[in-house]
Order: C-alpha cells, then structure tokens, then sequence
C-alpha cells in the first residue's frame, strides 16, 4: 500500500526524521511518501501556525492525488486539517494526536500528555475533547522545550521530557504517557526504556491504524458530513484547489 | 471606534451584504471596514473550505494591521481563524456563531440552530461543544439551501427557512431560533416577525459584543494560550506572515 | 432606554456603589433605577439569604412595571430570580454573574472565578454548568471576605483580592479573572492594572449585554418555559403579587 | 421521630392530602407534621412562582424549630428552598424529586418522569442535571394538567397520566416513571398497577428517606457549604428570620 | 421482610461482621440472612478479583431462590453482579457503593470517597460516572491498606483512614467521607465522632434503602432491561445457572 | 505472534465462526488460538450471562498462560472481562466492542451501532460512556435477534440487519454502522457491499489493533490500575486461579 505522510510544517528536516519514524515501523509491502505544504510555518507552536498548517495538508492532499495514494498520516500533534483531508481525499486519514490517544487508551485505564510549549496544551485539550478522550486523559503537561529543538535533542532535553513525564504520572495517576508532538516521535525508545511504562508516539500508531484500515478496506464514508466538498470556484494562490463540478 | 469586518469567503457581494446589516446595529461612532481573504472558496460549505478560510482570515488580520482595528468580528458560522486571530491581533475578536449563541442563551432556555447544508451541521455541533453551549442547544437542522442562495433570497427560500424554524421549535421544545450562516443576516427580521419569537443573526449580535468590550475595556488576555505567536520563520506564499522575532 | 437595576439584597449603599459602576459604564441615553427589595437580608452569603432575595427580585420586578423598564439587570453574583424575572417581565433580564462568565469566554481560553466567602463557590460552580460555562472556567477560589467588608474596600483587603487572583491564574493556568460579586464591581479598574489580564465585573458587563439586546429587538422569548406566570391566587404579604387572569 | 413536612405552596388542601400519603407509609413511630408557608402562590407552575416558594420554605423551616423536628421533607417537585433548608435546619432535609430521581435509578437502568405543565420540565431537567441523574433520565413529558386539578383527580385526567407514561416508557426505552409532582402522589398505587412498571412518587419515597437517615444518624454536614448561614440583618416582613451572631 | 446479604468474597470472617452491622441498623421484623460465594478470592482488590466475585454473585442469588427473600444487599463497594442480581431475581437489589453515594449525596452538596488500595479507585471512579455521581463526588483517595488488615482493625489503621479522610476533605472541599470498602463499615461510627462529619457507610445505607423500597412496594422493573434471562444452556460448573425457558 | 481468541460464550461452533474471521484478517505471520470458557452460558444475551462470561474470560487467559500468547482478543461486544485479562496477563487485551468503536471514529463523524436483543442495547451504552465515544455514537439499536441465529444466517435475517442499519444511518445522521455482536462478523463484507458505507465488524478490527500495539511494542502497562492482581488465597472451583505470591 502507498502511504501519504504528510508534515503539516514546512521543515524539511523534519519531515525527513519523521518519515524515518515511520518507514521503521511499516510494513514490508507499504511505501511511504513524505511531504510538506509549500507555504507557512516551519514548526507549529500555536494556533495562528495552525491556521496556516491546516490549509498547507489541503493543499498537498490535493497534490499527491496523482500519486494514488491508500491512505493519509497527518504528522503534527493538532491534527490540523484532518476533517479537510478526509473529505478531499476519501481515504483512511489518521492525525497523530487522535493516533496516540487511542493507543494509550488500549493499554492503560487513563494516560497523561507531555508535550512541548505550555501554550499549545490548550489545542491537545481541545482535541482530547472533540474525539472523547477528556476522561481518560487525566492531564496535559507543557515542557516548554521549542518543537525545532526537537531536530537534534540533546540528553538535557530528554531528561527535561523525562521528568516531566514522571511527575505526570504521579500527579495524575496515570499508567501511560503520550509524547505530545510529532518531533518527539524519536525519542519514544529511549522514553519507554526509562519511564517503563507506555510512551506512545502518535507516529507510528497512525502508520498501523492507516495500515490496518487500509488492510480492512475501511475509509472515509462518503454518507454525510465527509462526502465530497461541494464545487465552487477558488480564487487567489488557491485558485487551482477549488472542487470542479 | 473601529471595527474590522472579516467575511471569510471571498464573495465580494457577500462581503457588502454582510457589512450593511453591521453598519445598520453599529453605534453612530463606530467605523466598519470590510474585507475578506485574497485567496479561497466563494463559499464555506464543508471542512475543506473552511482550512483555506481559516488561514484568509489570518492573513486579513496581518493586512489589517496598517488601519489599527480596535476589535474584530469574523462573519463566517464555523468561527474559522477565531483563535488565530486572537492571538495575531490581541484585540477583541467575535465570531458570528459565539455571538449567536451568546445571545440565544440570554434570551430563552434553550434554543435551536437552523442552517444551510446538513453536512455543515457537524461544524455547528462541534463549535456548541466547545463554547459550552452543548446543552442549551436543543437541535441543529439542516436545509440544504447552498450558501450562495442568500445572496439573494427569493419568498420560496425564506419559507423553507421559516418552516425548518418552526419544526426546529416544535421538535426541539426550544424557545429561540439561531441563524446559522452569516448570510442569512439578511432575513433576520422579517424571520423575527413571521416567527414571533427571538431570531438570532450572528452578525448583528457580534458587532454589538465587539463594541460592548471595547467600551469596556475589555480585550483579548496576553496570558498564556492566546499570547503572541512566537517568532518563526514562514515560507511559500505566506512568507511575509510569520512572527518577526 | 430604561434600565432597571436591582440590588438583591437589601444594603442601601451598595445598591448606590453598583448604580454608579452601572452609570458610568453605560451609553449616554440610558436612564438607571436602581433598586432593592424591601425585605430580606443586607447581603447574600449564603443559599438561605439568596431564597429571600430571589423573592425580592421578583417583587421589585413586579414593583417596576410601572416604570416600563427596557430591561433589567440583577447585580447579585449567584443571579437569584432570574429566571422568575424573565417571566414576569418578558423583557431582557442579564444576571451579572452569567454577563460575567460571557464576557471571560469571549477573550481568554478560560478563566478563573476570585469570590468572597468560600461557601460560596458552591453556587458560582452550580450556575456554570447551568450556563454551559464548566469547562472555560478552570476554577472558583474563595476569600473569604465578607461581602459588606467590600462597601469601604481598604488596601489590604485589595491585596488579598490581587494574591486569590494570582495564585488563580498561576494554578489554573487560565487568562482572565472574574470577580465574584457585585460588590468586588468598583476594584475592577485596580484589578486590571494590577494582574494585566482581563478582570471581569460583571455590572459592566451585564450592562452592556442589556442595552445591545434593546438595541438589537431581543427579548426573552414568551415561547414555552418564559411565558408569563400562570394565573392563580397569592397570599399572605405577597397576594398582590400573584399573576391575575 | 418528628417529621417536619413542609408544602411549598399555599394550599391548605393540598397539603393535607400530602400529609395523608406521607402518614400512610411512615413508620409507627414517626410522627408527621405538615405545613405550608404563610405566603405565597396557591400551586408552582413556574419559576415565578418558584421563587416565593422557596422563601416560603425558608421560613417554615424558621418557624417550626421550636416543635424541634428531626427531619424535614419538601414537598414540591421543583426542591424549591432545599439548600435554604439544610444551611437553616442543620436537620437531614430530602427534597421529593430528588427522592423520586434516587429511587428510580435504583429500580430501573433508567427511568422517565411525566409532570404536569410542559414549561415546568426545564425545572425538571436542571435538577436532573444538578443531581446528576441526566443520563439515567432519559425524557421528561409534560401533560399540561394545571396542579390544582389534580386535587381531586378525575378518571379522565389519571388516563391522560397514563397514557403520558406509556407513550414516554416506549419513546425513552426506560424501565420506570417518575411522577413530577408532589400533588399525583395519591395516583401512585393506581398507576402502578395499570402500568405495571415501578411508578415512582416522590412524597413517599422522600420520608422512607428521611426516616432512613435518621435513624443512621446522617444528617447535614455543616463542613463548609451547609453551614449554619453567617449573621446579618434581616429586613421587611422577613426582619426576624435573619441569623442572629 | 427477609434481606439476602451476599459478601461477594469468600472471607466468612468478614461475612460474618458485615451481617452484624446490617443487622445492627436493620428494623426489628427485618431478618438478615448473610452468604458468601462458593468460590472466588478471599477479597476484592483488583479487577480481575471482581470477575470472580460478580459470577459469584449471580451463584448466590440462584441459590438462595428458595429462601424467598424480598430485597438482596451487595455487600462489596465494586458493587460486583449488580445487574445480574436484578436480573436474576427480580427484587430490590441494593450495592453498597451505589448506596453509600446516594446517601452522601442527600447530606452534603458534595463527597470524598476514601478506600482501601490505591488501585482500586478506578472501580469507584467508574461506579460514580455510571450511577451519574462524578461531580458530586470531588476526590477518590487510597489508603493502600489491604482489605483483610480491616477485619481486626488496628488503631494505627483507622488514624491511617482518619488521616486520608481529613486530607481528602481539605484537599476536595467536600462535606462527607464515603467509606470506600465494606470492611470499614464497623469503623464508621469511629470515625464519624472523630470527624465531625457525616461518614458514610454503604452496608448500613443499603439495608436502609432495601428496606424502604420493599415498604413502599418497589422492585426492579421488568420492562426492557432488566427482564429475566432469556434461557439457554450452561455448561460447566455452572450447568445449573443458566435460565430455564 | 500468537493471538489469543476467547470467545466468553460456550458456543463452539461460534468460537470456530469467529476464529475463521479473526484467520482472515491476520497477517501471515499470525498464529490464533481460539478458545471459550469451560462454564457458562451458550450466549451472552443480558447482564446476568456476562457475568458468568467475564470469568470465563479470566479463566482462559490463566489456562492459556502456557501457550504464551502476544496478545488477546476478547469476542464479545460487552468486552467481558476485559480489566481481568488486561491485569492477568499484562499483555495487549482489545475488546471487539472497543475496536469497533476505535475504528468507527476514524472513518466517520460519527457512528451508530446495531445489535442484538434491544435490552443488550444497555450494555453498549455504558461501553460508549466507559470509552468516551458517547458523543460519536449517535445511536444503538436492537433488532431483537436471538445471538444463536447469528451461526447460520438466513437471507431474512441480513435483510432485518441491513433495514435496522439504513434505518440508522437516516435517524442517526451517521456516517458508518458498527456491528454490535462478534456473531455478526460474517456479514460484515455482505452489509458493506449493501449499505455502502463503513461497516465494523469488530472481531477484525481487535485483531489488526492486537498486530499493531504487538508490533509497535505497546503492552498493557503495569504501573498502578493495570498492576498483577495481589496475591490471595481463591476458593472452590476457581481455587488454582489465585494470585500466588
């Protein structure tokens, strides 16, 4: 199967580590193509980033339609223009976050989240809400560590994440811990070695739930709110992405 | 006072209509100026709009700048961009869909939402559940009349709107009626006498919100979630958006 | 228009300090009475003091019609009788404890109530979730002040008012503070300069929510659960209160 | 023991019949005294009429501690004074939709109630809320049968009671009713056998309650938000039932 | 009446100690005959104890058909075979966890639960979001004190409950301690005279209610989901279990 | 890897029924052995048979240690037993019922579930509620067919599936139908191929989650809720299923 990964910001590198994430934990038979918008933030770090994040996955939806793809990985821990995806593309489409959230849900009774700057718990929140989860996360916890520091973590930065990690599940009583953005998908190994507990990198749980859709001959229903957007026209830089009648 | 207008669509007859019924409830020192986004769809139809409409609004925040709004109102129901542009600008920013429901919760028990297309009823549902509005919200009713149809809204199509009104009122045990597109702003009074209960026109309602905080003082919280986007650099078409450090 | 302003409780002089925060707050053309029951307790501290003053809301609403209000305003944090008032009256009634929680939800992600006496909270932390408002506040914290202490405020009893809001801010990692009570109206100004976030009176607020739904033609809906009471008998000091057939 | 009975509203007929079924299940040695307050409307058909009651009750909690009661059940199926009446009394104090609501949960996994007015079902629907029995409640019906009607209740109007509840089992897919009004207590037997599910009156269940608590010797905490409610002037007709230093 | 006691473990010491306290709160005609299942662990501490218990459960019921009893008891706070109890026998079936919250909830507005291992908190926790008991409830707090340590209970081990429940009632701001183990409830008048608050015990809760509803003639009802079994075949051990057509 | 099927009922010829669809979807390397309680009843079709199934489940996941599985897949759509095996095995444990719901929220705005007998529709409720999908799901239906029909459907039989389904999907306003029994797992490419929207099975689903946590790494955690059951003695015919320390 052809796997879509999509980095909704415009760092090159980080689309590279994050692609290396993925094809690790792929299956033999499934081929991964990473892309990035072509305008917008290089990391995301709040919502007028976001604003900008969501439009830049419609567009390379859009784009990699010639390259047939099976299903669609959004690789930042908003899920930015996941709902934008799925009616665009028709095909399984999984967001990092909700990939992470269910994950940590089938392996501990509640979990927390820790993430990078305190400012964007309120997104995870947010999220956590939408998809059902705001029970069994019992609490998002802000490092406030820069997302492009997270292209070359040093050991500081780990322990900084680490640390974090062990207070949340102390202070919430809970069983597993979900790394709340995509640039920490690297570090998930040397994480669960250490926390022994559950760390979840929501990276690799998208590539298995795309598979495992996609291996079911699950996608997107057409009935109702994720049928086809309507045709109208668009206009500006955006004048090519409007849907044709 | 001066109040930007964002139309998040880029209907320019759109954009007219919906800054008359401002400027007819702006208070006589109110300044309205109107704009809507250099790019995107005509109309906001589903979740695939509404990434490009989120992000034109952004950018029509940046634009603005120059002109020195003191408060913003975007005039789309989904609310797209509401959160960036809180955080862009630090002003007060309403959406038309909080407004109404602001409103409707002051003026009746509960109410009920009439829209335009069905599949936009998860939009509205999901921004009720956000605002806190979940309860209070006894129904969202679809018509499926397209958006473009209230650019000039013939007899046949307010009948279709005062009959789902008049449903939604009976199924819902409700006691006021939402609009739920900006262009209905239009119908909002004859809607009101046909239906002789309080019929609620975001547009209207935010205006009035945007002034009462201005006069209050009162404007968006610099502390933690909606502090300025952090220095970054952007690229693409968006390159002169970006936080400068 | 003709604002009518009630005080529920029955202290003379804060029912002159809310109606002059009322005045200054309001637009040129509105006109102000303030009044107050003439029974029952000289402040509210508890739910057996608000069981009498929701009486005396609904008698001074009664007492008023003659007076032909545009709309009301009751200036108790816990918002007794409002719900008879938007009966008995039809016209828009705002409480300003909800007017409060309104004006918070529209410029921060959430906020955090600072109230006098601990026991109290219990009430605030009822009317959010009548009002849907349960999860934009992340926390009510009590002072312990006496609301009559708040008629002559001195500097230290602002300074606890400033640390409660502090540590608020701090613990509930929220962007806004709501003050409590209507007595806490005319620190507002202080507050603000103070903590720099946005500091709530909900006076101001609920005055400015009254007069844009005069401005706008809304009124409580007389469909369904605020229809005017149903005739019948009253007795005792209130039989001239009973709505007659 | 010494049940305090208290009959929100100011019919005296009303009150004996509550008093009658309340002696009918009390134990030997319980010993009922029923009351109503000295003011106020005849039957509570709405919040209006709600808020005299619950003054009401404030004051015959006041004025009976002389016959020093054990306990004291309110007879209104809106709680109208509840929480006045256990800051007052200090005394375990049940509310009869309450008791109908815990009763209910513990004979069916959910329940229905059917009452009279339809605009009383808000007040219903917030207490379910409050209590927290909104999910086990799966509908509540109004009959729009005015309350003094059901003083001497007609074979007419105990079909339009059953019908109401037969329609709301097969509507709701709930296993029992709840009847929502303090006045159909005497219809409880008849309705049971023709229904032939658990109908649930609250009188009944509210003294069981009541009897219950005593006889553990639970009674209302006074840590915190029932405590005794704080000293203050009291004035008007209500100049002595303020709490004396 | 006759009341069936089921201890869901197999501790015949801690059977025989529930029954005396249900037998010390019982009315003089009420006859308590006290079971154990036949199988399963010495006591309920986990998850996985309470599968065994709930079977267990359902075993005693069957068994004891032929004693007739009017009302059954649970008498473990994970209110294991709750719903296979009313199942099975069509009577009033009461748990002790279920009880002991709804009585909490009738003397204060809001209540601690303090328990024995800290593992076992999710079981309450979710007993109180299905009986609708999660906001009432502010805190579940372990004690990590094995649950057969409270067969003799130490005067270190109740300063260790004491200590929990003072904690929890500051930390929470709650007004009662529920007692969150059946093997506490010989400590609760203990603790209720050191605390000052009401402590609440589920066993002597559950007999109370028990016998209330059977005085006032109700049972689970048998419409929908609480019918009797269909019948089937059971194998196994359990041949004998299944229902009969 | 090695999955372990356990069918909770006792139906052999359903337990093969289920282990064929689970060998269909596995991947090459997958090894399943399906397996159902030595007790118990021959379907689960109310509360009573779960609890005689969830120990079933816990018995066969100790029985089954020798064959060291992986992972563990639980076919029934209550997930009986599910917290047992999680703390019994520390291994990956997914219930059918909350892979169904897992999947059906990636491929939908939301979903609606048809099942068996209606009086089962309670029991998925709850699991929704337990699971946070209680806003996804709109809707859970009965058709009131006998589980044991399920082993060898008839035309009629589907036809009453597909109608109860499309009647959903209209009703519900959903997008994707989950099959709410693991009898059901046989038709699930039938009533796609009909209905044209997604349709869960969720025996396939649990069996491609099972693959992914076992692939990723991902086990149940041990830390607190989940930890091993602590030792005791068990009694009776459960008495070599105890915890040895």
């Amino acid at each position: 199967m052809k796997l879509l990964l999509i980095n909704p910001n415009t760092s090159g590198a980080m689309t590279e580590s994050i692609a290396r994430v993925a094809r690790s934990v792929a299956l033999p038979g499934t081929e991964v193509l990473a892309v990035h918008p072509s305008f917008g933030p290089a990391s995301i770090e709040c919502q007028y980033d976001e604003a900008f994040a969501a439009a830049g996955v419609a567009e390379q939806v859009r784009r990699a339609e010639a390259w047939r793809p099976d299903a669609i990985v959004l690789a930042c821990f908003g899920d930015p223009g996941l709902d934008a995806a799925r009616e665009a593309s028709g095909l399984p489409v999984i967001g990092v976050a909700e990939a992470a959230f269910h994950a940590a849900s089938l392996v501990a009774t509640s979990f927390s989240v820790v993430t990078t700057l305190t400012r964007t718990c309120i997104t995870a929140e947010r999220l956590l809400h939408r998809y059902g989860f705001e029970r069994l996360c019992r609490g998002v916890h802000g490092t406030d560590i820069p997302v492009l520091d997270l292209e070359e973590p040093s050991e500081p930065l780990v322990q900084r994440i680490e640390q974090a990690a062990r207070a949340a599940l102390a202070k919430d009583r809970s069983g597993a811990i979900v790394l709340g953005c995509a640039g920490m998908a690297t570090l998930c190994a040397e994480l669960s070695a250490r926390l022994q507990v559950p760390v979840i990198d929501g990276v690799s749980v998208a590539v298995k739930l795309a598979e495992s859709l996609v291996s079911l001959g699950l996608s997107t229903s057409r009935l109702g709110d994720y049928a086809s957007p309507p045709a109208k026209p668009y206009s500006g830089w955006a004048s090519d992405l409007g849907w044709q009648p």
